[in-house]
């Protein structure tokens, strides 16, 4: 199978001053490329042929990683830029293997996170946990594991930081603290994580009530999710304020990830390479102002993996509820045979990802569209997949081929981001969907087979 | 172990008739009940006392169970009412035998969900199937299983009805349709299934369209969950209309479930008795009208495991955002160790489940206590556990008790329905919750295992 791979990069809406125009950002996806042949040679490579299935593309993965290299490592920087992987977004062994192989570091959400990645055979020394959930207990379990006293951790509260302290083996290997820096941004309010009403990170008011006998070597931010350039700037200089101010030893401050991509033809995809730019002349001017040698590091998840995944589906039913009666308030539906159980982020966020279908026999698919809202198989409402971006619970009507039929094929863009990694699986008790990756030979290989039924169960006790 | 078991029923908000007044709708549930010694018992059945863990509650599962028999088959009563268990909110087989022990039939959402209530050992004549997605492969699948052939259906729309009217196995097992009566009711608008905007059964006005070559047993409606009494019983009357008019051969009216129970404070539950009651009034007028003998069936899901269960989780972690410059705006932060990976319903309905915290060490938990924010461990703003109801990404304070520290317990309540079996498992890596039933003789035993940490990633192929 030959895959187009993405060459050309157009960057139309630059609104920072440009430094360096060879870098730009892709603006079209395996989605928008792939070809009725190349679909159906993925889908031969499922086993049975059964569908849905996530497919990832590792040339685009590697674009995007190259991307956000050149965007955040030019040359011509005095400035070290640590990339760190969000592993949550994706976390299947082999996504992870192609980001260690590039150089890439990760950053874990939870200690099951860093047990897997370390699983994946990821070198220790480049992982970092930064979570929510910290316990002794935890620390005692990944404790076990050869080669994780390498790990490194960032403190996300004071009584995670006593927890660090007091053991005796990571107590070294605590790097720094995570601070809200006081304000937040994200596509989705769901997606904001700092700010007054959210419990990320240590708040900036109370850092003079943290101990002060350890040092501070890093200080981590995360502002949200698909956040504003403005306000991800915005925090990096307030943080920059703050080392100057507070911490003589900090060597690196993490600005966290939250680049927002495309996923839908109502998304706003944000230019990566001037906030790069204008984040790395911060940088550049706090070292000349200081004399000190701050690094940055950025932990992006959705910008690296989201749109190197599309989901494969097949329609499954067409029905309508649009009569005489109801005209303006019926509708015509399409169902697919995905839904919340593979992809939750519609029903949780309005979440928008572009759909494309392809006819099973042919290629020709005719010119002629029907207005219809696409929803997934689950008995559930909210199972709704061409929402609107400011209410999940609106219908959203998208041009569907008027020739589509049951057994058909539904592509959904921007799945690589978490969908196999967020969803409600086994909801209704559907299998958790295969995992394919395209690899840049173009060879398509399953790298997670589809769930057994069996193995759905497979914990239960039989006691009744 | 011994449980207080809930044996005064009362019911207080009757705005209907009473016909009989023995029967009653319990309004305590185990979550009110449970004491620190039970707890502590609960938690040394768990291996290695690790938390979270559901725990679910069979005598409150039978009181539910009875309330329920006793509100829709009175001895005085000539309507015959079958009830069955929506199984997609609980699908543990422990559950489900305990249910076919009862009597109680089921409703199933998927092929695969028909294939685990037989791996459950249900006579598949109990079984029906009344799904979104239903394809000739899964008719495949189900054919191999013996015993199958006993199952029944019921079709969701044309599409659906041809392919089981093909099969020359099932055809004859298609008792009837769903029917879409053209308006809804729920207590959030993602659980709302019926009216011009929802693709569940077919459309009230299309019935003229569907072939006439298989004779309607039965027809089947579900407006949504927590839906409206009035809207439920006005849905009656209108499908009893339907059947009088057009399907004479009709038996079976099976009118869904959606009995809404308090999860939380602010809730309020319905009472089941005068729903009961009118629900049987208007089948039987019908009968009397029409001379035909028309028996009724009801499918709740979260009326009958709802509040049989409860979330046993630990306190982690404490912060704030509260300072002089964030009043108003600040907020103290109470983190447990579970979240959106066992209970998704808050992020995604902004659903209430109440909270009852206990010290691990000891009884005496101290009056006073803090207006704080519980959050979950996932690293997801979104991650909400008090939220208000009707906006789930607006911060809503408890009462926490002062003396609270991480290590400490918290029970949330009413996650028997629409939490193991509906959860984004998984996310962050965090492993699948056990499961514990406290049996009517008071044990409490494993009826799931935790999942193990190398269970997450088992079906992933290592290629890269």
């Amino acid at each position: 199978m030959t895959l187009i791979i993405i060459s050309l990069y157009i960057n139309l809406n630059f609104a920072f001053p440009m430094v360096d125009s060879t870098v730009f950002t892709a603006t079209t996806t395996p989605f928008e490329t792939l070809s009725h042949a190349q679909l159906l040679k993925i889908v031969s490579a499922l086993p049975d042929a059964i569908t849905p299935a996530y497919v990832y593309f590792e040339d685009y993965l590697l674009s995007q990683i190259n991307a956000l290299k050149q965007a955040f490592r030019p040359v011509d920087s005095a400035i070290e830029c640590n990339i760190r992987y969000a592993m949550k977004a994706q976390s299947n062994a082999n996504i992870l293997k192609i980001f260690a192989r590039e150089g890439i570091h990760f950053d874990c959400s939870s200690v099951y996170e860093v047990m897997r990645v370390m699983g994946a055979g990821v070198d220790p020394g480049c992982i970092e946990l930064a979570s929510q959930e910290l316990t002794k207990g935890q620390l005692d379990m990944l404790r076990k594991i050869p080669g994780s006293e390498k790990v490194k951790f960032v403190a996300s509260s004071a009584i995670q930081l006593d927890t660090l302290l007091a053991d005796e083996q990571f107590k070294n290997q605590v790097l720094g603290l995570r601070v809200n820096p006081g304000f937040g941004s994200g596509y989705h309010s769901k997606t904001v994580v700092a700010g007054p009403k959210y419990s990320f990170g240590i708040w900036h008011e109370n850092l003079d009530q943290i101990r002060s006998d350890f040092t501070v070597r890093k200080i981590h931010s995360h502002i949200g999710a698909g956040s504003d350039p403005t306000y991800w700037l915005k925090s990096a200089e307030y943080l920059m304020t703050l080392i100057e101010k507070r911490y003589p030893h900090c060597e690196v401050l993490n600005l966290g990830g939250g680049f927002k991509v495309a996923r839908g033809d109502l998304d706003k995809a944000i230019d990566i390479l001037p906030i790069a730019r204008e984040a790395l002349e911060i940088v550049t001017a706090f070292n000349k102002r200081t004399g000190r040698t701050l690094k940055i590091e950025i932990e992006p998840g959705s910008f690296l993996v989201a749109n190197s995944g599309i989901l494969v589906a097949e329609v499954i039913d067409r029905m309508s509820t649009r009569t005489e009666t109801t005209a303006g308030e019926g509708h015509n539906f399409l169902k697919l045979n995905t839904g919340l159980n593979e992809m939750t982020r519609p029903a949780l966020y309005g979440a928008q990802h572009s759909i494309r279908f392809f006819k099973r026999e042919t290629e020709e698919i005719g010119s002629e569209t029907i207005p219809m809202v696409v929803v997934g198989h689950c008995c559930e409402s909210g199972d709704l997949i061409t929402c609107d971006p400011s209410d999940s619970n609106a219908l959203r009507e998208v041009p569907v081929p008027a020739s589509l039929q049951p057994g058909d094929f539904a592509i959904l863009k921007g799945v690589g981001a978490y969908c196999s990694a967020m969803s409600l699986k086994n909801y209704n008790s559907f299998p958790e969907a295969a995992e394919v990756l395209v690899r840049s030979s173009g060879e398509a290989v399953l790298i997670r087979k589809r769930q057994e039924f069996g193995q759905i169960a497979q914990n239960e006790v039989d006691v009744v």
